[in-house]
């Protein structure tokens, strides 16, 4: 694993990173501003309720996660990860951290959602479906 | 954008970017080296000739590419992009590129595959069916 924690950003990306994918969603909030902006694959998400709404129930499908790549300086953090989830195995994803004071202001997730899609056509439940 | 060219490994995955996202694949492949294996959303990818195979169609298709981000260390970096594409606009990607002997050697990609098929499926060209 590349990782290069340097960055103050790095730090707090990975602080988040570890509690979201330990199943502590509470903590992983606690890193989270307010007004978070996030940009993810479906469309903008403002604030950190409708983040949450969008991040928490991925969270919970998810059975393993292993960070690829982690580096960034000051303000800015970029994170690979893999990970395996109840419908689709080998689910990587990407961030692009935006951290002020401490908090993370900015997300940028890309991840392939097709391998979710054929999942839900098959049947498996969807990622709301999933109890906690 | 953030950038830290401090790593050998970020301008060697920054000089290939630049090329296949300029339009020049001919130099974007002399970045790559012969045995490169690529994580790619369909599965893995083995070998330069293959590896040219699924990148050249998509690089012809983009009709802006944006660097979010770049940061890496002497061995691996990591990038964030957005591109406009003739089927999608805001196509977004992430690459974790390992470098060795000023050759890239492998590549994880991460993009988001759902609204190109979305696209397909309303009839738009694939990406194999545009010309260069």
């Amino acid at each position: 694993m590349a990782n290069d924690e340097s960055g103050a950003a790095v730090s707090t990306a990975l602080a988040y990173y570890q509690a979201w994918t330990g199943g502590d969603f509470e903590r992983a909030m606690s890193h989270i501003a307010d007004d978070i902006v996030c940009d993810a694959p479906a469309g903008p998400i403002s604030g950190a309720a409708a983040f949450r709404a969008f991040m928490e129930p991925f969270s919970r499908i998810v059975t393993s996660a292993t960070l690829v790549a982690a580096f960034g300086d000051d303000e800015t953090a970029l994170l690979m990860y893999d990970t395996d989830t109840v419908p689709v195995s080998h689910a990587p994803g990407a961030e692009c951290l935006t951290v002020r004071d401490g908090r993370i202001t900015a997300i940028r997730i890309i991840f392939d959602r097709l391998p979710f899609e054929e999942a839900r056509r098959r049947g498996a439940p969807a990622v709301g479906d999933v109890a906690a």
